[in-house]
Formats: C-alpha cells, sequence, structure tokens
C-alpha cells in the first residue's frame, strides 16, 4: 500500500483563512511536516505527529515527507499562505524529481491558500486590481543581477509588484538597493505597502511614498507591494488611505 | 448611521474553498450584489437579497452597493477567486473615488480569497513556485499594445505567466497572437497549463507544450498558466505529468 502526500496551504495566520479543504486535509493525515510557528498553528490530536524543522530545511523536510509517503505513510507538509508561491510545493517536486522512482508514485496532492500577498493587498484596498509581478527577493537561490534584471523589466513594463521573503539578517541591504533601482524607473509618489501578519492581532499595515522606502520597514516576514505609476490612493477622514490600481490603462 | 460594504472573495467555485472569514461576511450581510454565478453559490436567509447583474456591469454594480451602503445597507459584493485580482475591489475603489464624498465614510472591507491561478497550480503541482506575472489579456480595459509588451517583458526576464480573461467572443483571436509572440520569446517546450474550474466537479486541466497551445483550448473562465524557460516536467506512470518552477534558477 503506498501512503499519500498532501501539501497544505493555512493561510496567511488567523484561523479565518483555513479553507474547509485545508481542514479537511489535516484531519486526514497522521504525520505532519513543517517549519515550527506554521506546525504550532495545528490543534492535532493523539494519533497525529509533528515533524517540525528550521525554515532553511525545506529540501530535506521534503525528502523525509517524500520517504515517509513512500513507506505508507499519510503525510502532510504545512505552509504558510499558498504551498505553491514559494513555499513548500516546488521543493517537493524538486525532491521527487532528484529521488527514488518509487516517490513518483505517491498520491500527491496540493491544497492552495491565501497567499500573503492577497491578504496585504486587501487590507489597503486593490493595488494587486491590474497586472502584477510577484518575485522573491532572496538571493538564497538566484543570483542578485536576476532579481535586478526582473525589478526593472516590471516596473518598466507598468507591472504592479509583490515581494516576498524581502530582507533577511544575511542580506539586510539588499531591499535597499532594490528601492533605489526602481526610484530610477518610478515615480517617487508610487505608494508601497509594507504589510506583516495581515489579518492577524499583531498586524502591522503601512503605506509609504516610493521616495521614504527603506529596509528597516520590513522584515523577514513582511510582504511588500509596489504601485505602478497607475496606482493610485483615496483619502479618507479618519480612515486609513484607500490603494488601489485601476482596471483601466491611462496613458501616462 | 452609515452601513458597510465589504467585498467578498468566494474562492474557485467549490464551497470547500471558502474560507471561515468569507463564510462569517456573508453571514453579516443582508444585501449581495454580484454576477449571477456567483450569486447564485450563496445560501441565502430569507432576509438576505439578491440584486445580480452581468459580469461587464461592474462599474454600475459597483455604484449600486456604494450607495446603498451610504444609506445604512449592509452590502456585500461577491467575486469569484480574490476580489483584489481583476475582479470588484478595484471597481469599487474606483466608483467610490469618482462619487460622492459621503460614499469615502463607509466601512469598506476586502476578505481575500483563493485566487484562480492559484488553485490551478495546486492542480499540476508548482508552476508559480518561482517568479511569476498575472496578467489580464482583456483589451477591454487597456491597449492591446501595452499587453503585448508585458508578455514579451515577462518572458524576456524569465517570469512564469498567469493569464486571466484569456478570450472572449468579442475577441476570440488575440490569444494565439500572444502564443505567437511568446513563441518568439520562450523555447517551444514550454509547458502551457489551461486550468478551467480549478477543483470543481467540471475541472477540466491540460498541460501542453508551447508549440501546440492555442485559443481554442480556452474559453472566458479558463485560467491559463504558460512556463519559463526553467519550468520542469515529472513523467509519472498512469499519472499525469507534474509542472514545476525551481525554487532554484539555473543559467540556461
Amino acid at each position: 500500500m503506498t501512503g499519500f502526500l498532501t501539501v497544505v496551504g493555512l493561510g496567511p495566520g488567523d484561523e479565518g483563512f483555513l479553507t474547509p479543504q485545508a481542514g479537511a486535509a489535516i484531519a486526514a493525515s497522521e504525520d505532519f511536516f513543517g517549519y515550527v510557528p506554521y506546525l504550532d498553528r495545528l490543534q492535532l490530536a493523539p494519533n497525529q505527529r509533528r515533524h517540525a524543522s528550521d525554515n532553511r530545511e525545506e529540501l530535506s523536510r521534503a525528502e523525509a515527507a517524500l520517504a515517509l509517503a513512500a513507506g505508507g505513510g499519510k503525510v502532510c507538509v504545512v505552509s504558510g499562505g499558498d504551498p505553491g508561491v514559494f513555499a513548500m510545493a516546488a521543493a517537493i517536486c524538486e525532491a521527487m524529481e532528484a529521488g527514488p522512482p518509487e516517490w513518483r508514485a505517491i498520491e500527491f496532492s496540493v491544497v492552495p491558500g491565501v497567499t500573503a500577498m492577497l491578504a496585504v493587498a486587501a487590507r489597503v484596498g486593490a493595488p494587486l486590481g491590474h497586472d502584477f509581478c510577484t518575485i522573491s527577493l532572496s538571493d538564497n537561490l538566484k543570483p542578485w543581477a536576476v532579481i535586478e534584471a526582473r525589478l526593472v523589466a516590471a516596473a518598466s513594463a507598468g507591472f504592479v509588484m509583490a515581494f516576498y521573503n524581502p530582507v533577511s539578517r544575511a542580506r539586510p541591504h539588499q531591499l535597499d538597493r532594490a528601492f533605489d533601482l526602481l526610484r530610477a524607473h518610478l515615480p517617487e509618489t508610487v505608494p508601497v505597502i509594507f504589510g506583516r501578519a495581515a489579518g492577524r492581532r499583531d498586524e502591522a499595515i503601512r503605506t509609504v511614498p516610493l521616495r521614504d522606502a527603506a529596509a528597516s520597514m520590513a522584515d523577514m516576514a513582511t510582504c511588500i507591494i509596489v504601485g505602478s505609476a497607475q496606482t493610485r490612493q483615496i483619502e479618507r477622514a479618519g480612515k486609513a488611505a484607500l490603494v488601489y490600481s485601476p482596471r483601466f490603462w491611462k496613458e501616462t
């Protein structure tokens, strides 16, 4: 008997984001792999086991999960947000392709979730309402020159941008380099949204013009949305301004 | 007393995608605006009213919803998928900015959902596992030349692409023009995923190489994902191949 491996997206944090489909997948599983804070969000039964690992151990976590499923385990790998966006689904595919043939025979499925940029966008209006790009700013896995080329291409073509993994202790200065680069290609008034823990109790959302955007406003868990030249703000008395990217394109 | 307006994402179709947060927002509302098929997915109580409209009437629907909320209504506007991605949240912001000042005083909130590309990606593996762009192919609201420039920019910079609104009766040939353009900038083996009704009973998901991709494979409700030169496929005996975009960047 072969087991199964399901990769489940928990959404951005609050239980209010967990879909019924994700809840059902968790209930049907026995072994849970993931980064500690994601596993901590699960309420497991006595017959359900945790296999916690650090957030830099994605490939070894994927291999351990595949090996257990190939041996008949009912395995669930959890991701925050959506598992397909800079998260565990790709790591498992990588491990499966490089691994023994029996790993390909596993019943494998992915349960999508609300990814961070959607939750951050929802809190400020509709900044992703027009064409946008989603970019990981981490150069652990790709050269920084590739990231810079993509930032310039996206800004020049009029895409709104969402950044994941914007900064870490190992690379504190790259986000400022990214903002400097963008200031050469976008109006300095373009709104930049720093979204942390969107929808959770400790939520912190802040919008500043590109001219003032700085790496010190972000940490590893921040999702950043940079508007395009078309992105607009609506001032509201006694309320935070709304930020939105119109569906209509206008000559600028 | 002012009312409220909540824009709610229902997810891609199946009830298994509806978040508890979205369910709670629906339960708290009394007047529901939306495109008929989305309203049909709601199970409303006797005191809850439907205001159905066609899918081309987004701005007038937004205005009607805002006017009712400004008069004290408890108003919910529903979108399929996520309301912030080519959907009602931006239309409401547009109407609010152009409308009377009292519309800005409305309690306005957006409840995010699983957007179509995440559900389609989940069904085939992890094609959005690396940097990607999300583009509406409709030229109702922007010039086709802008769309072509964005396709070339995205393909040349190595982004995976997700297309919304890929085709309609009024513009049946543009998607083939888009594929022709991409064939000039990407390997002809790049996988193209046509995803319709992902996660629903009538789901239809199909992956073809870019050389074979054709507009006839899509309709208005299809979400299309076009891989990058880095996107890979894993063949599996007796199962559909998996498609994923590695987290690692490789020189090609």
